[in-house]
């Protein structure tokens, strides 16, 4: 179909989402940390993949609570910023299922619940290389009026 | 009042509370690599220190959701554990209320909302060095029947 | 496959899950206040519907945040205690998203998202009748040692 | 002090928040259905009271979880409404800590966590006629721009 009209297309859109995502990966010191890789960025979803170390363990030997926390979270940040308006974390909730170990390779994937004007709010589970779900997140953000 | 019967008295207890959280510190690389400093730990109830670094700030240039999540989620470790019960965490909530920044000192105070044989539920406040409450955190862990 | 072992089969399951939920039904009262009924109820999963009613507003003319709640909660007790394993709520949370009026047709889903000997975890949206998402629910139960 | 200016007195704010929760609590049918008594209500705190009756039970004979919740979500409407702006829930949660009965005379308690321009988080405290706590309460508004 053609449109004369200067509406952005579903790959502009993608473009503009991956865009965005990219500058914030860019200067998120502690996601560049943690080893997150992003495999996949658009409006309201993403998916990504990290890996646990040695220096990310708690006193259980086991990884800690915070750092499948911050995974979710940074799933959290992407998926909702990638519309192009500046998104904050309001309130996270997160369950954990099974315990993480060091050594293992974790995908996330982030899933938009809801979306209005002022919030959002995603669903973002947390598989480990066995494919078993380790932790369950759900996040709402404030949909600020600053764009990227 | 004298009691010939070998009960531990309060300053036992917090022995073996302090020496519980002294053994988990020492092995918790992750608190470690936060700076986390362990003001005061007691049963059900503890209260935490640390500095927030460049490398911790995400994409907007202030702390990462991760970063407060974690801290709390340290202390909710370290309270519900220091009464010799392995406890782990199963759900937390964490609602942010103002900005973390760069240089910001933070202390977290870990409060004990009930216990039961199986469970337990603390608050955590977060503040920052000028007072202002900077993130709520609400978590239960399940205490297991193994002993530290 | 042949097997000459008395073990439960699927549909058997289902019957023993069906029954549990009646009696839970049989006795809830306030679920049956609040009119509701069983779609479907298996090991894990169950679907529900209700109606809203003028005596279930708020302030606000809409339905109170608890009724939403208080749907979700039950099919929360459904799916985790269909298992046969008397089952409590630990913590729950829910995110509202679109307001509920008088005369709406809500459904509700149950999904099971972890299982382990000591807890489950569940996710739970609830529709209205336009298919709109109106609230989604996290809830954790504790497995007691106690069967129905 | 004598003031020549219009500032609002503490005992004005007082008057006004009392008399928007009066009105909220004159149109609020499920929360009049509950039994709810307004025992406090200002500005970013409030205290209720209600008793639990035989229907609302759930299939375990014990209070339905949804009468907790309901009753600590509209301890949340009065406190945050009670500022003049109107306000509504985002985000709650809630821990479950002991089993609520049929007779059980009940109190809470809502306590400003956080407030800026945009929202409002909420700690609630649920306690029996024991003073036992029971459940505690977790709730973020999101604050529109329309007053009361």
């Amino acid at each position: 179909m053609v449109t004369l009209c200067s509406k952005t297309t579903p790959m502009e859109k993608n473009l503009a989402a991956k865009k965005i995502v990219d500058k914030m990966m860019a200067e998120d010191r502690f996601s560049q940390w943690l080893g997150i890789e992003v495999l996949l960025a658009e409006e309201g979803h993403c998916m990504l993949k990290m890996k646990i170390r040695e220096e990310m363990v708690n006193g259980f030997g086991i990884a800690h609570g915070g750092i499948a926390f911050s995974f979710a979270d940074s799933a959290l940040a992407f998926a909702s910023n990638a519309y192009g308006r500046l998104s904050v974390a309001l309130e996270c909730s997160i369950s954990f299922a099974i315990a993480v170990n060091v050594h293992d390779e974790l995908t996330c994937e982030a899933t938009q619940l809801s979306l209005t004007n002022k919030t959002g709010t995603y669903h973002i589970e947390i598989s480990n290389q066995k494919k078993e779900k380790v932790a369950f997140f759900k996040g709402t953000v404030y949909r600020t009026s600053k764009n990227w």
